[in-house]
């Protein structure tokens, strides 16, 4: 069967290769004669993948040797709780920048988190207004706390399409950042950041591993008087064999890596991404009686692309058109509505095209 | 290639059915033109997925309606702390009854967690004897708080091979239990249970999916001083799709349980596994000048057989010479020693013979 242009927010769409790898290896791995996921994660077999997936994801994204690479599970959320538990320090506070409903819900877990330690969060400003995010803050809205544990920021917004296009200088203070949707999608100047989490799901494997990149100071310094599962040091001192790793999910995430350092590596998917968004954007902008895209420009994301039709009842036709048309995945988030391109590494210019010649044959059919 | 006779303790050997039906649909999945690792979480074609794996555990472990089915991330050393957060009321206390090194973790994490809420964590009984863990106590050992919130117990002690035939009478105190390395080798009298975690990498499933089974009254009651990521109620009330579960893994475990339903359900597992390690318990006993089986009689483990040999030298060999036979992962776990046959639900009969065999004939030519 032919395979569908995918415009889902994660899981979202893999490599074809990367899959197709994954299917012929799948039941006896490396002449092993068995699966993968039926080898322990203690066999040098399982070892060497789990490596390379923690070298292949360095050289992807140049980190340098100050920071970790951790594999870790239960997704951004469980960062949401694990950045606190680890960083925000007893009796010290931590500043949040909120950009959206992830971000929102970040500070109402460090909030949680805080209270028996006698340490709280902040929240240094919020975009949300009439319950829509539709931008970063300025730099003159912000104005941190030089005292703070760390800065919390959301890279980028998923459901609402917003994404910083460049980090807020947070001088001494550590930046943390939740890079779940654009983590593997853009350069990241590792000297600005002192922590950052993703789940894989959205441009570099599957769901069920959390990466995330920390810089050695700070997690060796983490704190101790929370569970040992918790700490990053754990993580970072067993090379996240701890305990138990999701083996398969790692195992996909090697796999895509190495298929997008494959296509050119990340300078050639961060410019594949940009030329992609700036053709949707430029679609709607151009159609603007019909499709509007509501993020401000200077904040709007490169991989997810919000855009508003101008009546539900048109939503749901344009969601079944394109559905037969062999597109899929672009109902906005459901607590935002409206329709969403989510097109992340793995969905290439041609599937954007696809869905662009769609939107205008759909707008001079419908307006 | 031939596929090998795999006594791995976790990661553990899969039914080939479920290994093959995965490797089937792995690219492209039931006609939707993608792979299921690329479908959103909130897709019918997923949830379908997803609900079957609810409705198999229930079906094949006789799981009543009093009691949730929860998949969850981060294995049982994740519930480690999971369990006091949720259950351990402030300014209370909780139970553990120490038999092996995991038992003594879950202590260890519950006194960390329990600290900043007032609450505490106590050992009834332990029964490490220089370091090791050969049996689990006798009724006469135990003197449970009336008072304490809940008793915890490790079900099977994977690295010392021991196991509980029968759980302790707790009264009105709830049990909770660490069932990962016997979960689904063996019926569970769950009028009995108050909850139950295992990691599904044993007997069920690959590694990256917790399944938790509990009691709806004590879930619901749950604290909500704790993240919302930490609590089991969240889960509950979403069928675990509060945040994007790790869609392979839970495919994979549906694929598994189909499996062992198809291969007589339950019973036929269970008996199996008595069989098999009746075999293996039999062989040592019989040469028990070669081969030594160290946990007491009425604490053997049914799925993790733990012998020693006269030498490490002898263990070497063995290893060697099993591995050569098509016979793996047979060591013993790293802080213990000596071998271990770990004979869970996937492991069948045949393999098991080919082990004793193997046994028989390594002991004829070098005792």
């Amino acid at each position: 069967m032919k395979r569908v242009a995918n415009f889902n927010a994660g899981p979202a769409a893999l490599p074809l290769e990367a899959l197709e790898r994954g299917q012929r290896e799948f039941v006896a791995f490396e002449g092993t004669g068995m699966s993968l996921l039926e080898h322990s994660h203690r066999e040098p077999s399982y070892e060497k993948v789990h490596r390379e997936a923690i070298g292949l994801l360095r050289e992807y994204l140049s980190i340098p040797d100050t920071h970790d690479v951790l594999f870790m599970q239960g997704g951004a959320r469980m960062q949401f709780a694990f950045v606190p538990l680890n960083l925000l320090q007893p009796g010290k506070s931590a500043d949040y920048v909120v950009t959206g409903t992830w971000a929102k819900q970040a500070y109402e877990e460090a909030t949680l988190v805080s209270k028996p330690y006698g340490s709280s969060a902040r929240v240094v400003v919020s975009t949300e207004k009439d319950k829509k995010f539709t931008r970063v803050p300025e730099t003159s809205e912000m104005s941190f706390d030089a005292e703070a544990s760390y800065v919390h920021i959301t890279s980028n917004n998923t459901l609402f399409g917003s994404q910083w296009a460049s980090y807020p200088e947070t001088g001494n203070v550590p930046l943390v950042a939740d890079m779940t949707s654009d983590f593997g999608s853009r350069k990241v100047d590792w000297s600005k950041i002192a922590l950052a989490y993703a789940g894989a799901q959205k441009n570099i494997g599957p769901a069920g591993v959390t990466v995330v990149v920390g810089r050695k100071d700070l997690i060796q310094a983490g704190r101790t008087d929370i569970p040992q599962i918790f700490r990053y040091k754990g993580y970072a001192d067993s090379e996240s064999l701890l305990n138990t790793p999701p083996v398969f999910a790692i195992y996909m995430l090697r796999n895509t890596v190495r298929a997008l350092l494959d296509w050119g590596g990340l300078e050639v998917i961060e410019a594949e991404c940009k030329a992609k968004a700036a053709l949707l954007y430029g679609l709607c902008d151009s159609l603007s009686d019909f499709y509007r895209a509501p993020v401000e420009t200077k904040s709007r994301s490169t991989v997810n692309v919000v855009f508003q039709l101008p009546s539900e009842e048109l939503d749901k036709k344009f969601l079944s058109e394109a559905k037969a048309a062999g597109l899929v995945g672009l109902k906005g988030h459901r607590s935002v509505g409206g329709l969403r391109a989510s097109i992340y590494t793995a969905v290439r210019m041609p599937s954007v095209q696809l869905l662009a010649e769609f939107m205008r044959t759909f707008a001079a059919a419908n307006r």
